[in-house]
C-alpha cells in the first residue's frame, strides 16, 4: 500500500461532538461544542475535555469545579453546531436554540433536556497542554433518555443517532451499524 | 422527554479504536487496543491515551518516549480486538495476525503497514489520572494511504471504514454518513 505523509495537525477519529454546560458564577447557563476530550480513567470514572483559557466555558468551570457533556445527536446538529460558533458571554445561547436547561442532581452544571445522554461531571483536577487546559471531570451521573434503554436498563447507542466529528474536513458523521463485539471478535487468533 | 439516571461508570460516546504501536528496549514491536484517549490540543497539536502501569506498552513507552495511533477499520476489525485480548508480554502479536510494523520515520516506534492511518507522536508529558496514566503525544506526522486522499492531499474519511467502540455494550460500530458542515450547518442561529 502506498503511503504518503500529511501535514502534523490536531488530528484523530473519532473525535466527539461533546454539548459542555456549565453556569456562571451568577448562574447563568452556557453551552459550549468541544471536541477535543474523552474518557480518561476507568476508576475513578473521568472524562476530560480541552479548552482554551478564554472560553467563557472555562472560566466557569473554575468557579464551579462542574460541567455536563451532553452527547449530540443528528436532530440538533444545527444547535449543537451554533453551540460552537459563537461566545456564551455574547449571545444567551439557550434563548437563541429555544434549549432547556436543567439543574444537574449531582453537581453544579446545568445539563440540556433536549438532548439523549448526558453525564455529569465534577472537576477533579485541570492539565496544561500547549494551546489549552485539559479539565478532568470524575464521572459522577449518567442522564439518559429511557427510550433508548434497553430491558435490561443499558444505553442502546444505536437508537441515540449520536454524532461524530472529523477535524480536517470539518464534516459531521452520523454513527453506523454494530461492526462486531469488542473483547470476542479477535478470539479466533488467541487459538491460533 | 422522560430521564433516567444509570450507574456512574467509564463511558463516552464516541470512543476510538486505536491500535497503539511501541517497541520495547529491545526493539520487539507491539501492539494494543486502546479506547480511553483524544485529541489534547490544537497548538501544538497532542493526542493523549490512557493507560495501565501494569501494560507492556506503558513500559516500552516509558523507555521510548514513542507511540504510534494506528486507526482500525473494518477490514482489521479482528485484528485490532485481539490487540486488545492478550498481552505483548504473553505473545508476539504481529506474528499471529500476520500485520506488519514498519519503523516510522519520525518517532521510536513502529506504525503498522496495513492499517489507513497511522499517527506518530512524541510523548511530551505524563499525568496519573486514577487508575490510569494519561501518556500525552505530540503529533509529528500523519501516514495515510494515499488511496484515501482526494485531489487536494486531505483524508476523505468517508473512504476509510474506521471503527468507534462504545464501552457499556462494547460494541464496535462502523462509521455513518456525513451529517453536515461543521462551523457552517448552525450559522443560521447566529442571524436569529
Amino acid at each position: 500500500m502506498a503511503k504518503k505523509n500529511i501535514k502534523a495537525q490536531p488530528f484523530a477519529f473519532p473525535t466527539p461532538v461533546y454539548i459542555v454546560g456549565t453556569y456562571s458564577e451568577d448562574k447563568v447557563p452556557n453551552a459550549m461544542n468541544v471536541a477535543w476530550g474523552g474518557v480518561t480513567s476507568s476508576s475513578p470514572p473521568t472524562l476530560s475535555i480541552s479548552l482554551r483559557a478564554v472560553r467563557q466555558t472555562y472560566k466557569n468551570i473554575l468557579k464551579t469545579k462542574s460541567f455536563t457533556v451532553n452527547l449530540a445527536n443528528e436532530t440538533l446538529i444545527k444547535e449543537s453546531d451554533y453551540f460552537g460558533l459563537i461566545s456564551g458571554a455574547k449571545e444567551d445561547k439557550f434563548a437563541k436554540t429555544n434549549l432547556t436547561p436543567i439543574q444537574s442532581d449531582f453537581v453544579n452544571a446545568p445539563y440540556i433536556e433536549e438532548f439523549p445522554i448526558s453525564i455529569e461531571c465534577e472537576v477533579v483536577d485541570i492539565v496544561e497542554i500547549g494551546s489549552h487546559f485539559q479539565v478532568i471531570g470524575k464521572i459522577v451521573n449518567i442522564i439518559v433518555d429511557e427510550e433508548l434503554l434497553d430491558e435490561a436498563g443499558e444505553i442502546s447507542i444505536e437508537k441515540a443517532n449520536l454524532l461524530l466529528f472529523e477535524p480536517i474536513s470539518n464534516n459531521y458523521f452520523s454513527t453506523g451499524e454494530i461492526a462486531g463485539k469488542a473483547f470476542n471478535i479477535g478470539k479466533e487468533f488467541l487459538i491460533k
